[in-house]
């Protein structure tokens, strides 16, 4: 790639976003992917995997704020986090920003982009790297939750790549049952289930799958920058249906006792709960009882 | 441009979005623009002003629905609805699914727009192009609102380009004085406001002055497939307060009395309340009223 040369995301064949290159800072080829990471004119830096963009300097907030401070504060009094995926260490730093949270245990297959992310993209990280309540485990996260003990964690954010290549594990029956067996009783697990616009069949066959073993499956939006494509949608799975009905006023309680209340830039308590009003043409993807809380 | 060619938007420098362009179908050069319409392999039909991407056929009904039924139903009783651009013919046909409608006028500035979408684009103005109670103008919106008469309209769609090029006189000064002047004393405006998170200044600067002639400014987002950035922003200028505090019930019953209930693909009651809920990101950039009922 050349200096001030073009990159084109290679997620759809037929349309997507591009990037103006400043400046190419990384290009490895891991054991699991393509890691790519260049300086943007226009979003900072950017970490690009198999083709994909995964996370920019500029709009990170939206996506971590959305898939970490929504499970937590849902939940309401999360000690134990797990993590899957999610390399570059922003979620690990949104979890730790709670001050309930005991331990948070991350698990990153690919330790390449652990060292990337340290490397190249420090702020988005922080101190999370060095937190004590941090348990950092570059291994696979599918057989991490097959050993875990049961009802170790309040809840499991998944922040994986999409179903398809290294990510695909992780929406199996097999890892629902698991994660179903090692979370609490009032646990719940979040995945990224891609731009429903584009890619609708993620989000009704992962859906699909997670109702098998919760009996609370729907999903809530996001709209990230450069996740392109109108909304993203963050599944959700959970065995308390209760989660979802917490009023505004109870989730600014809860995030005020939390520590994050004022420290985000698109997670609010009002944003918290109108995100799982979801539109029509996405709601229709989601297992017919869900979908039905939304009509 | 050749078959099976990409086509780049051009609206930002460095990032942007690209099509793979099946076929082309028109090119003119018209008094006021570069129009383009292209078959895509993703989304449809697209056409496209000045390199800037104005429509698709498959997500034009998330901007569509969010730009019209916001505005009608937030007040409730708008039986003369005035349009300013929307050449395309989808918020004249949305204005004109409200029973209550009796008078839509729109002013278009370019006839050529209004000419390729009859042609290219059928089914986005469907039969609205015929309806009646709908008057089409090939002119200037900045004229039509200095002429004319007192209170005549309840609200005023601005379905315009950005403020740059042909658009600009649509957020002047003179244009929302005229505005204020021909609404009803519950009479509101909208204008698209782009993608904040790209445009920021375009929503800033655009409230400001929208703040200088109406009591009641504040903006509402809408994720739009293609307006590429996470949420753009419509701007909302009021002479009545309370518009934006109907509930969901209010919403909900005004939306089946109407006609549009069951009919939309993103608009849902829910969605209309929530969507005034800004991320502290958006609500930064509105006049410091407004994003204080937003803190």
């Amino acid at each position: 790639m050349a200096t001030d040369s073009w990159i084109n995301e290679t997620l759809y064949a037929d349309w997507g976003q591009r990037f103006l290159v400043k400046r190419e800072l990384a290009r490895v080829r891991s054991a699991f992917q393509d890691i790519v990471l260049f300086e943007s004119f226009s979003h900072g830096r950017v970490m690009v995997l198999d083709g994909v963009i995964q996370i920019t300097e500029r709009d990170e907030f939206v996506y971590q704020e959305m898939l970490t401070h929504v499970p937590l504060v849902a939940h309401g009094a999360a000690a134990n986090v797990l993590i899957i995926g999610a390399g570059d260490g922003g979620v690990l730093r949104r979890v730790l920003q709670h001050r309930g949270v005991k331990r948070a245990v991350m698990v990153e297959i690919d330790g390449e982009v652990i060292r990337l992310a340290k490397q190249f993209l420090p702020k988005i990280g922080g101190d999370a790297w060095n937190d004590p309540r941090a348990e950092v485990i570059v291994g696979d996260g599918i057989d991490y939750v097959k050993r875990a003990p049961d009802a170790a964690f309040d809840v499991i954010i998944v922040d994986s790549t999409d179903p398809i290549g290294v990510g695909e594990v992780l929406f199996t029956d097999e890892f629902y049952a698991n994660s179903a067996r090692i979370l609490t009783a009032r646990g719940l697990v979040v995945n990224q289930c891609g731009v429903p616009f584009m890619q609708a069949g993620e989000l009704r066959e992962t859906s699909a799958r997670r109702a098998k073993f919760f009996p609370h499956v729907t999903a809530y939006v996001a709209a990230v920058p450069t996740y392109v494509g109108g909304f993203m949608t963050l599944g959700w799975a959970a065995k308390d249906a209760s989660l979802t009905q917490a009023s505004v006023d109870t989730i600014h309680a809860r995030a005020d006792a939390s520590g994050i209340l004022g420290t985000t830039r698109y997670w609010t308590p009002d944003i918290h709960v109108g995100a799982f009003n979801l539109p029509p043409y996405i709601a229709g993807h989601l297992p017919m009882s869900a979908a039905g809380d939304h009509a």
